[in-house]
Formats: structure tokens, C-alpha cells, sequence
């Protein structure tokens, strides 16, 4: 069986954050973020995002998303994502029961939300029977690999700040994103107005480790508290900022993306050249969800391993890593073309 | 400064089980525990523990005594423990948040529950305004570097069963307490009746992860989801399963622990030769409380650090680790010596 | 300004149930359900809904529906209603705080689910990622005056029970049901396979209280202490326990929901002769769902007072209750008329 | 079998209050709290405890508690009482359950926080692994019938405003405190600087509901979301703010506590004079705490209902009610003095 298209996290580590590993696993070092690697990770978090921001580690991204959106909220208030949201659908209601909070589903087409679908959640305000919309939770780039723009982000930022909300932007594939607009990684965050960003490390090339940076210091509770009562803080906390100084250090977190992004690109270019093959949704980062021939999933998965989207629409889902090949994909292609044809 | 003894979370990882992270981190392997190391890794667990337990791995050891202590609780339960337990002193409130339940805590002289202890919190059964005690949680070595002899355990563990009550083990250091015992691990875990088990990773030279083992698979809750919601399942889980895998492997942890066991008794008999040195605790892991001149502590603590543990009694905690060796000692008691004498 | 339709629960208390608080005023007796008014409402209760069922206390409607889900729940676990569902919008997030689950919401036409609504949700099962689907929640009389047949509920009931699941209902309208339908109360509810209810007292001429009754009682968890532990455990019992001896009593409960209903039927026809009024759902209950003229909502809501529904739409809401008199529907369609017309 | 002594919540309801909740009981009024009697019920709170206060009604004593505590705590916050507390031993965890704090109880002898007492509890500021503490939480009257006075109650609340915490005071004996000690109200609650009163209502002659008293308006957290989240709002809001205002009208609540004040003063006095009875705790309020001979608890509780308070040490608690009589207190005196002599 050749490598798979199952996921991001099915990956391994980058080699570069590999031998920062290495490099601080001997000796002693304080713990619990004391350290020096700790320190540093946050100037290096700081030299791409500003410095008026701060960082804390956690170990994943349900953790970084629900420390993220504890920050802001009270048990009665409401957040508002889309439907097809990872806090909606894969997190086993952890924001709910870390939280309190009532999540607000909106159907999107494109995993994507707009102040139109957002409106439709905000009403209620004052009424103390309704759960208050306080957050908007939104995927960067989405769970369809569909990117929002730079001006999208901020018109839905204004919208929320206008209206008393917060913005958190879920970056579990952030670097993706910010390779396919080709902008200032600034740009799509802190820029745009969110408040605060689920930063990935898991799915692009890290072993363990996300950050989560509060654009908004000042109005943020205790938020050193929350995260070891949330049980995210890690004791050898050296092990997570190496890594993401490693990362970080020529944009190697970019390249890693870039890399995924163009596999993605030309695996949905070969695969539409097959006949009975089409995609659903534009490829802008480093996911393809195609359309294929229902007969042939189950024997396709067995040859190379990927997911299956949406079992009515005979949808399914390719997800390209920093370490998928161009070989993998010629030889995915091939028995796509094999099998379908 | 040379190395000090702040904590055993201060160390860096094993080289074996650095070298295990290594050989896995190349490569693609379904995530979230359907790799094969994972497989693997829950072999090797039993293969120490017996065949009948269920073992969850998670990311540290507040998320293994959350998980730990979850799984047989509803709210309105109450926890006994003791007034140092970690769980009730140093996990900010986490078992609380996290399960709705009471800590019921007991003073004690040398961190160890008894039954006479316990028996001061078992009142209120059946009385709907009173949360009902369910478990007793205890720590082995304890917080204040004791052991529990097998017999202890299984008197505890047995009043517990007698009266509908479930053990669980903060086994963090359980290492250095089946070294210090010179007993088969299963004697002081599901041999005395344990019901549940935090078995510690990080503090005995892993870079990440904890595992806990339930002894009593049929009765705990769906333990999965429960994991999940509380945000302490990895995705590249192969990454905690290959260093469990090698801590494991001929020993490797007793071997670390008893290493650290030796450390502290060189460091607590060598100390004890300076005149206005002395101990406050059996030294039987790798802990060692002793009082010393106040007015030393902090030129010590400058010059090697370690932590405070009771102020007022003038009471320090010397933590000795796996790769404390004989000259970091040598010198550590020689800067003692110097500054007391 | 006259008596108007804004809800149920704007009116007062009903003389009989008055009387027996009056009765029961004066002289000591046992606090928290020790008391004989208990015992016997709980035996009032079983007259009617049978031997086989557990009765519980509660102050009020979020209350008793909080009560009646986390009695079958785990925080992972996942609750399907639909999206005009008490418990989802006018809650404020009441059962994703106290019972961490999720709340599945689904779009209907008239405030009932179907097994073909229902199945929408119905995934995910084994999927550590994602919160279990556990309950079905629905509402008789439902939140848009519509009233499910027996059919209809065994159907649903039928369908949970082979998925695992189970039903509650709530029942804040319940005697509207019954009467509405004629039959047994028991056909709606335990006989049709009902596993918990939400049984209204407030809405229904009772000062404060409401019950819950559980179908399954040997499934449930420990519910005592639970509602203790909710604050929903009222001191002096008694006063909750005589109301609903007292609606029990030769079906007051029945004759004051059918007059209600009859109500509601005459201002519907009465309106419904009106030209630029239009009905949005059937009168099955004691609730009107009007459409008027937009340009008339405010003034009219200012003569005699109801809730505007839905804006958008132009559609509004007129509850009858038990002491709706047929003046006061005379004089509102007088009102209704010239305003109108 | 006659009157008992068990607890003030085994009476009925003082004839002025039913009176008032049946000039209530007909004709429509808006629900929650739209009603014009909450409105006058929250005048006649600030009539007496001032203007800058805010007056939240629930209904019942845990419920106060719980909203008082969860309007200034966060999860990671910590709340010192007594380990006689209410709040710690009879409400089942509901403060654990719904704030997710840790309580940090001090045993006393009189029921009686000090600061000397608090100070114990007064460590880990800033340190993210401990729960931080920031409220106090205090009895007045205290679970054992004690009462503090003006003084050492702003000697507490200053400690606790200099150390960045705030004063919750369990009221639900208040109005003994203040008739015991002679005082304005104002003097022993925000004029001392307490910053959170749970006023009793229950306990003291009504029928169901209790108040919430705000000193700080300012600071607190939107209370009416987390009240109703709490499911602590009344839907029929005027039966308890008719039933307040009846209350405090010309001093009712202070005369019926005068009376219960005396008839326990009556009985400790005549209870005295019988060898083999002895006081535990000087008689302040309603409550007496008396040793009596240990074979004879079981018969008398038989002839006339009291609670054992500490089986162990032979101590019985005695609670004196606004309608016991001097006949009652004769009467059982009589059948002490029979039993024990």
C-alpha cells in the first residue's frame, strides 16, 4: 500500500523540527514554560504576528480551539461557526463541555461564512432566555480547502467588533493558506482583526504542539489559569517551543505548505483528467474533495488510504502533507485512472 | 549553576526513547491511536499489567488523573485524597471543573492514606445534600516521596470495594515506588486492587504523555469520548506509543527509577552528615525533604536550584532524576556543606 | 389595557390549587419530600401515568427538562430536537451547561420531528470525534401550538429505542395534548414508549413547580442527588407537592387545559374572518400562530399584549390559558377587526 | 407527636405573606420579572440595604449561593469556607458542580471564619497550577447558631478587598443575625463590605424564594443569563416579590426572627437547668447546639423531631421557628426533663 491521502496528521515530522528535538532533549530546563526555548518560541511567534500578541502552547488543536474560545466567553453566551466547522463536528461536543456555550451551526457551501449566514444567529441580545451571541468561529482555510481572502476576513471582523462579537479563526492549516494568497501571514489575522488564532503545528509537520495567540492581551481572563485547569500545559514545555521555533525559522512552516498546496494542485489537475472524476470545491490549499464513482471507493481506499466526505454525494476528500510525493500522486493518479476507467 | 534537583520534569528524555521517537518519525501512520505502534504499545502494557485492562494514553498527568477519574464518577460524587495530593493542590482545580465532584482532603504526616483517615469523609451516603463519596485517590510514591507497601494498598483497596468506593493510583512515580519495593508492579496496581491507574511517563525521561490503565474495563464509562472531550487524545499518536513502547522494553523504566532511587539515598545520606541538615521524610523514591537553615535557602537556591516546600517549617524538596549523576551531588552537597557550615 | 395573550404563564393560579396551598400553610412539617403531601402527590401521579415511574420535584420547566436529559446522559453525549425547541432557544444555554452534551437542532415546518427529520443526526455513532447521539427530545404540545398523535410518538419512540436512544418529551402543554387528542394520558407519553417527561404545572395554573417523571427507572442515574445538585430541591416540599395533588384532583388539570383550547379555538375562527389574517400552523393547543398586517403589529401589542413570532414574516403568537375568558377574545377581535379592517 | 424542632424550614408560611401571594394569585401579569410586583419587591430591598444595590430573586437558598459565587469566580478561582458551611457540606457540590471552583474549607469551633483562619488558605497567588482564591464565603447566622459581629465582619471584608477578594455572606439566617445583634441591617452586610448576600427567604416564613443581593454592581458578571442558566428564574416572578415585600414590610422578617430568637433563648434557658444537658455553642440566634445523654437521643428525637448534629460527641442541634410557641418549648422541656432525669 503507497502513501495515502488520509490526512495531514497521518504524516510524519519535518526533518528540521526533528533535529531541533534533539538538540534540547538532554540537560535540565524549568519546566511549565520557564525555560529559555519557551521564551524564545514567543519572540519568534512575535516576529511574524507583532508584538502586540501573546502566546501560549498547547498540546492540540481541540485544546487550542477551546482555550481560544474560553478566553472570551462566559457559560451563556453563544458562538457561531459553520456546520461543517471542526468545533461543530469533531471534537465530541469538547466546546460545549468545557465551555458552556451553545454552538450556532450555519450550512455553508463552501465552508465558508459570510455576514449573511452570521446574521441569521444574531438576534436574541439582551433577552435573557437566549444564550448570547459573544464569537464567530471560523476555519482558515476551511474544512473544504476553500481560502477566505483578506478583505473577507476583515468585513466579517468589523461586522463582529460592530456588533460586541470576537473572532476566532481555527488555523489548524493556516500555513496553507497563507501560501495560496501569497500574503503576509499578518494579513489573514491579526491584520484582518481577529482576535484570536488557533496557530497549527500537528498538521503541518510538528510532532505535537499548538499555539494560540490573543491579539486583544488586555481583554482577556487569566488565561495561564484556564489552560492548566484545561489540562494543556506541558511540563517539558521546551519540547513544543523548539519545534516551533524550528517552524518558524525561514519560513520553513510556509515552504512545508507551499509543498502540500502544490501537491494538492497537481493532484486535482491529473485527477480531473480522469473521465468521472470532479471536484467540489475550488483547491486552494492543500485539500482535493472530488466526486468519484461510488462503486469504486471501497476498493480505491484499500489500494490508498483517504476518506470519505459525504457518502450520499459519493464525495470524498485528498489531503496532500509537507512530505507527499510527486511520485505518490503519479501513482495515485494511475490507479484512479485504472479503477475508474 | 549546575544541574539542580527543581523537579524530575527538569530532565530531557531518555536515549532510548529518543531514539524510539526517531525510527517512528518518518513515514505516514494513521492517526488518532489506529497506528500500528499504538497496537503495539497496548501489548507491552499488558504484557506488564495482565491481560485484563484498558489502556488510554494522554498528554500529561493532569489529563491522566482527570481521565482517571472521570471514568467512574457522576458530579455528584466526592473524592478522598490527601491535602497533598496533586490532584487537589497543584492541578488548578481541574478535577473539579472537569468532573463536578468534591475533593475531600486529609491531613497527613507522610503523604499516605489510611483507612482510619478515610474513615473521617465516609458519612453522608444516601443523604441527597450530601456529595457521595466514590473514590480514593492516592498517590504512589506519594507527593512527599513515601511508599505504600503492597499490604497497604490492598487494605485501602479492599475497605474502598467494601464500601462501594473506587481506588484510583497517581502513579507518576510509580516507577521509582515498584524499585523502591523491589516488588512485581502488579502487586502495588490491579494486584492490591486498584481500579484505575495514572501511570507516569514524563517524569521518568519521556518527552510527552501519560497512560492510564483501567483495571475494571466493564464498569467504566465510554472512556473514548470522554478522552476526547477532554482534549487529551493525540492525532500522530504513534509519537506517545513508540516511547511507551521503549520505556517498556527490558525494563527501562525500573532501571531510570532505580537509578534516580540510588541519586536520592547518595544525596540524603550525604547530606545528613552536615551538621544542621535533616530530614523530614523517609527518603524511599526519589524525593528528599529536608530542613535546613532558613537564611541559606535562597543563596542555594541561586546556586542549584530546587523548590521550597514548606516555608515556615524551613522544609525544601531535593527531586533527583535519571540522569542526576554521582558529581552532580558530589557538588551540590559540597556547596551545602559551605554555606551551612 | 385587557387581558391579553402573551403567554400562559402571565396567568395566575387556579382557586382549587390556591385552596390547597392555603391548607397546607399552617403547622410543621418534614422538609425535602419527608413530608405526606409528597408521598401522596407522588401516588396521584402514579393514578395516572401508572405504577411504573419515578416522580421528581422541580421548581420549573428548564429546570425539570435539564433534570429529565441528564438523567440518560454523559457530557459527550449528543441531544436531537428541533430548532424551535424550548430547550434550544429560550434556555440560555441551560442543558449545554449543566449537561456538557450537544444539542443536534432540526429546521421543521411545524415544530415536530419525524423519524426522517431525526435521521439527519443519526451518525457518528462509534466515532471517537464525535458527540454520541443519546436522546431525542421533543415537545407535546409543540412550540408552534401543533400536538403529535400517539402514532406518531411510537413511532419516534420505536425508532430511539432500536438506535439506543431515548425519548423525552417535554411537556410544559401536556394536558392540551390530552385533551386535544381525547385519549389517555398515558397514550401519549409512558404508553407510546416516552422514557422521561417534563410534565408542566406553571403553565398550567399552579403557582411554581413542575415534575418529572421517569418511565425507566432502572436506568436512570442517581436523580436525587442530581436535582439537589441543580438547586432544583425545594426546602419545603409540601407547597409544590399539594398543587399537584390538587391538579390531579377529578382532572382539573384536563378541564383547565380543554377550556384553554377552546379558547384558542374561538379566537382563531373569530380572526381567522378577519381579512389580512391568516393562520401559520393548525390550533391543536391553546396557541394561535397568526399572520397580520406588519404596519399593526406595534399598536396592537400596545392595546392588549401577545409576542411578535417571527418578524420577517409578520407572524405573531396568542397563548390562551386557563383563565382566558370569552370577553376577553370578543373584545381582542373587536380590536383585532378595527385596527385591520 | 408535637412541634418539632428541626429545622425552621419544617414551618409553614406567616400569615402575612400567604395574604399577600393571594392578592396576587388572579388576573394577568407579565412573566419574569416584567411584573409591577418584582419591581416594588426591588424598591423594598433598597429601601433597606440602599439604593446601590442590584436584587436578583431565585428560589431557593442553594441557588442564591451558587449565583452569588458564580457572579465574581472564574473555574480557576477558589472560595474559603468553613467546613460547616452550607455551601460545603449540604448542597450536594452544587458550588463545584456550577462554578468549577475549589472550595477550601477551615475547620472552626464556633462556626466562625477569621482572618487568621483565612490566612492558612491565602498562598499560591499567581502560580498557574493553584486555584486562586478570591472569594470568602461566610454564615450569618452561622451553621452553628453563632453571629458575627459589625466589626469582625469589616475586619474580613477589608483583609479580603486588600487582597483582591470579595465577601459572599450566606444569609439565610440574616434576619436573627440582625435582631440578635440589634443592628441596621446595612451595618452587617454592605456596610461592612460584603459584596454578595444570599437573603433568606424560606427559612424565615415564606413559602419559596430567596434574594440575591449585589453590592458591586458594577463588577459583576451579567447575572440575569446566569441566572436563568442557572434555572433560577421564576416564570410567575410576582409570587416571589409579593411574598418579599410582605416580608419587609413594617420589619415583618425582623419580628418574626425576635420571636424565634426568644423561643430559643427560652429553651436553651430551661433546657440548661436539667442536669445532663449542656450548650456547645453560645445561643445568638434561633439554634441551639446542646450535649444531652447519647441513649436518650434516639427516644426523645422519637417524641418530638430534632436533628443529631455530632453523633460522636452527643451533640443535638435545635432549631426554634417564627411560629414555635411557648407551649411547644414547655412541652418538650417537660418531656426532656422526664427522659434525662
Amino acid at each position: 500500500m503507497i502513501r495515502g491521502f488520509g490526512s495531514d496528521n497521518f504524516s510524519g515530522v519535518l526533518p528540521e523540527v526533528f533535529k531541533a528535538l534533539e538538540e534540547v532533549s538532554y540537560g535540565h530546563q524549568p519546566s511549565y514554560e520557564e525555560d529559555i526555548y519557551t521564551e524564545k518560541a514567543i519572540r519568534d511567534f512575535k516576529s511574524v504576528f507583532g508584538e502586540n500578541c501573546e502566546v501560549f502552547f498547547v498540546y492540540n488543536g481541540t485544546g487550542a480551539n477551546v482555550l481560544s474560545l474560553s478566553a472570551y466567553t462566559q457559560s451563556y453566551h453563544a458562538i457561531i461557526c459553520t456546520e461543517t466547522a471542526h468545533i461543530y463536528t469533531d471534537e465530541c461536543g469538547a466546546i460545549e463541555k468545557q465551555t458552556g456555550c451553545k454552538l450556532l451551526p450555519v450550512p455553508t457551501f463552501d465552508g465558508k461564512l459570510s455576514i449573511g449566514l452570521i446574521e441569521n444567529h444574531m438576534n436574541g441580545f439582551g433577552d435573557q432566555h437566549h444564550s448570547q451571541p459573544k464569537m464567530i468561529s471560523l476555519t482558515q482555510c476551511t474544512e473544504l480547502g476553500t481560502v477566505y481572502t483578506p478583505e473577507e476576513l476583515k468585513e466579517i471582523c468589523d461586522y463582529a467588533h460592530a456588533h460586541g462579537l470576537f473572532v476566532h479563526m481555527d488555523g489548524a492549516r493556516l500555513a496553507n493558506a497563507v501560501v495560496s494568497l501569497g500574503c503576509d501571514p499578518k494579513a489573514i489575522t491579526v491584520g484582518a482583526g481577529i482576535d484570536v488564532l488557533s496557530f497549527g503545528g500537528s498538521k503541518n509537520g510538528m510532532m505535537f504542539g499548538e499555539a494560540v495567540l490573543f491579539f486583544n492581551p488586555d481583554l482577556i481572563k487569566e488565561i495561564k489559569y484556564v489552560r492548566k485547569q484545561q489540562m494543556q500545559l506541558h511540563s517539558k514545555s521546551r519540547f513544543i517551543a523548539a519545534q516551533f521555533s524550528a517552524l518558524l525559522k525561514d519560513d520553513l512552516w510556509l515552504r512545508a505548505a507551499a509543498h502540500a498546496n502544490r501537491m494538492a494542485q497537481m493532484l486535482s489537475g491529473e485527477a480531473l483528467k480522469i473521465p468521472g472524476v470532479s471536484l467540489t470545491q475550488e483547491v486552494q490549499g492543500n485539500e482535493v474533495f472530488a466526486i468519484i464513482p461510488r462503486e469504486k471507493i471501497d476498493i480505491l481506499q484499500k489500494k490508498c488510504f483517504f476518506y470519505t466526505w459525504d457518502e450520499n454525494a459519493s464525495e470524498v476528500r485528498w489531503v496532500c502533507s509537507f512530505d507527499t510525493t510527486e511520485s505518490d500522486i503519479i501513482e495515485f493518479v494511475n490507479i484512479l485512472r485504472e479503477e475508474i476507467c
